[in-house]
């Protein structure tokens, strides 16, 4: 169980960047959706998590049925959908003399339908499963359901009515939501079906993850976290280029840092501004990155010269964990994100972060013209050499992480990103792995997406493609919608948190396909 | 099971009875109340239905408490409340990383706090037991719940947080609400205590169930139903005196009859007035005694002058049911009320009760100088004569009813509230049922009220007092904060409804030791 608690986390509030954030909120654009069909959830052990769609009636015939005690029906709206649901009802027979008692299971995939909830028995909270049990004391009414909902399938259940009455549903609808500006994006028009599929797909995730801020995941949890800020502005600045939202979303992590000045993995946004309790290596130093590749995208000097300081910080205490060797130390709680993969050490990774955020850094402080230059390009230095010196290990020829010496496809994957190594060797490293089945794998989305581009940087071009079409083009072989949080071709139940009921099928860590297809003309 | 459900229900809709009583709709008058302590709930076989309360702590210590998943609490709000529940929520422990599910369980007695609800296995829709499961997405908030609940008890069960954090309860309240003119009850300062607190007792069963309209029972079925508000009115004429809601409800019920002019058992008046499917033959008839006593109270012509035609048209729909010995035809279905004692047949008591109904009648039509009375006086003559001729037993000396000649208290308690005889032989009567020991019983506090008012009417004061004491005063002793819709001393967890957890534990029928004390001065 990989979380968290800190007890002495005291945060200091910069007001001023906190109003900044909220002068930035971004207006949410609806859409009312309605359901097209009325479906039936199967058994089907081709299918993902072994259950599949079948559809059984137009949703236009639902109005043509009324519904007793321990009746039910499963809906599509067609596509994934992040919004308010609302609906009809009205009695059919007797006037009701009972209230009506409903329950609503919200999915994203067949298997929400098909495996109760009652179920579930992961390490995560259930109540992020979506559900709700309604009492409707007066009837016909409408019902306005106030909490918002990702999902593709809504199955209703009539749990309680009377023997007097039953009930009819009609003007189902749901109003999705979104703050990415849907307009900007550029049509791709691909000549590869998968790959134009991919890029919809990818914008699809994206736009649903849009909301008041960058959202990790719309169905959980629904938080701005600095790595997958990362990635999704990325994909934003080649589609959407909502670009104030990421500007907002950097305030607001540089509102609540710690009293050391750190910024934290993840802020919520609701009641306030919250700074979690959690902090990452990996993810307060994404902070930097996600300055810079915002100020190559939009040249907004103002932010960059009032955000420098936080970034700046963020590196400093980067730089504090190394040893007397300049290598980071590695320690054995939950101190770096890198990946979900079990059993991952986090330290050579971890040091190739460093070295990828110190050059960014350096490079804006060139354009800031700061006095910190030189001292940090000593330190990337430093920093590059400990990696060769004391990360590599010769007889293998890989990087080795950690006391136990792992080799992982993480370390390689940043150590390449990192850029330590002429491309050729970069090259030669990522198809040497290939051959090396005892190095730890990787889990995520998130790990594959830096994977691919290590692959376009050291000019695997080809291989990148391959890869993308096996592990996103696998998703969509398995039905997704939107990319899903995570995703092992192998292992098709694999989830982290102990049940794939609870996994986030639409997860904005997994959106970066349309920035890798868009940034490297894929 | 006893429903009707009609298949042609045709309304005639009276749009300017209904406009009346749409400007009768009360203001409610709203309190605000605390719970005053935590309890729990122990087994305890000497209580009623084999659970009683045990304080734990005072309120004040709740605030002091976290409570972290499947830990649970019990609140006392001291006596029976009828309102709107809502608290704060504050989060203990790091920043709430997943949303908080809750149940909360509401109930008028330790019965509905222990045993669990999926256990109920009762008629009735299981949707009157009041229960919410709650997800709150945002912490620190306040939770208002949007329903209205009948109870003194509140448990609250957190089912989910997440490891990170607990919560903890703040600012418990109710906003109670009643229509009741509280502030008109004169003083009744009884030297008996137990007739004292009968009368308190009474007084706030019938305040928690006028809101809207005079509703039955306020956790079931929340109704207006036409033979409690007969009661409820003659109460409320001896203590609150709003006699505006007696009007509205008269209007309301003249506002939807069907289309013989029949007025329905109940009507429902959310979202929109509609008239309930049920037709009783004694209910209908009642509509005319609640005219009568409202005009008593009143002396309000102009109201008697508008209802009087369908005062009239529920009496000559009675007299129709007549056969051509003029006694009352009786049938296998759910036809008349009277009581819910099983296997009771309603012939003879709803022969009483046309009797009963047509000598009010009659008065009316004096007072209206209408040209109905002689016609109604004969039909009352040929009424009486027949119940005499043919449903009284010589050789039993009892009234008998059906087929099957049943003698039952019913029979006996209506006729002598229809004052068929002279007093004297009323009270040899009601003596002689004492030792009838197969006479079929009564079942309801809407029954012995009637009982009651017999005994009071036929000269037996003393026992009419020591029966209430052992009815109402039972409830008392039994732990009633207001008083119940059922009540078996001998059978207390009787329900004509498979379950006691569904019984109303304040209900409007059952108000009446108020205006028995008060208007017989007991």
């Amino acid at each position: 169980m990989n979380i968290q608690k800190i007890k002495e986390h005291v945060i200091v509030r910069n007001e001023l960047f906190i109003d900044k954030a909220e002068e930035l909120k971004p207006a949410l654009h609806t859409k009312t959706i309605y359901p097209i069909s009325l479906v039936e959830v199967m058994q089907d052990e081709k299918a993902i998590h072994g259950w599949s769609m079948a559809f059984t009636a137009p949703y236009s015939s639902l109005k043509e049925q009324a519904f007793g005690k321990k009746e039910a029906f499963i809906l599509d709206f067609g596509d994934h959908q992040v919004g308010y649901l609302a609906f009809d009802i009205r009695p059919a027979g007797s006037p009701p003399d009972a209230p009506l008692k409903l329950k609503l299971t919200i999915g994203e995939m067949p298997v929400e339908m098909a495996e109760p909830f009652d179920s579930y028995d992961g390490w995560l909270a259930s109540s992020w499963l979506q559900e709700e049990t309604l009492f409707v004391d007066v009837l016909p009414g409408r019902v306005e359901l106030p909490r918002r909902y990702s999902f593709r399938y809504v199955k209703v259940e009539v749990l309680e009515t009377s023997p007097k009455y039953k009930v009819v549903f009609e003007n189902i609808e749901c109003s999705a939501v979104t703050s990415a500006h849907c307009e900007k994006v550029e049509p791709l028009g691909h000549q590869d079906p998968l790959l134009q599929k991919m890029d919809d797909i990818s914008i699809k995730t994206l736009a649903d993850c849009m909301q008041d801020v960058f959202e990790d995941g719309p169905k959980r949890d629904r938080r701005l976290w600095l790595g997958d800020l990362r990635l999704q502005a990325l994909a934003n600045y080649k589609t959407f280029q909502t670009n104030d939202l990421v500007k907002r979303c950097l305030y607001l992590f540089a509102g609540v840092p710690n009293d050391k000045g750190q910024v934290t993995a993840n802020v919520f946004v609701k009641p306030e501004l919250i700074a979690d309790d959690t902090l990452l290596f990996d993810y307060s130093l994404f902070f930097v990155s996600t300055l810079y590749d915002y100020y190559e995208a939009t040249k907004d000097m103002a932010t960059l010269i009032d955000l420098w300081p936080t970034a700046l910080r963020q590196v400093e205490l980067g730089l504090e964990r190394l040893d007397e060797r300049h290598v980071v130390i590695d320690s054995e709680e939950w101190w770096s994100f890198i990946d979900w993969q079990e059993g991952l050490n986090k330290q050579a990774p971890s040091q190739a972060v460093l070295i990828y955020v110190l050059k960014q850094a350096i490079h804006l402080a060139d354009v800031l013209h700061t006095p910190e230059k030189p001292m940090l390009a000593s330190r990337l230095r430093d920093a590059v050499e400990a990696a060769k010196q004391f990360l590599w290990d010769e007889q293998q020829q890989f990087f080795i992480s950690g006391a136990d010496r792992q080799v992982s496809w993480a370390s390689h994957v940043w150590m390449v990103l990192a850029d330590i190594l002429p491309k050729e060797e970069n090259q030669a490293l990522l198809n040497r792995l290939l051959t090396a089945d005892e190095a730890v794998g990787m889990a995520t989305p998130y790990m594959y997406h830096h994977y691919v581009e290590a692959l376009l940087l050291s000019g695997e071009r080809e291989k990148a493609i391959e890869q993308m079409k096996v592990y996103w083009g696998g998703m969509l072989e398995d039905g997704a919608d939107t990319f899903w949080e995570l995703y092992d071709p192998n292992d098709k139940n694999f989830s982290p948190y102990g049940s794939h009921l609870i996994n986030s099928y639409c997860h904005a860590w997994s959106c970066t396909p349309t920035y890798l297809i868009r940034k490297y003309s894929l």
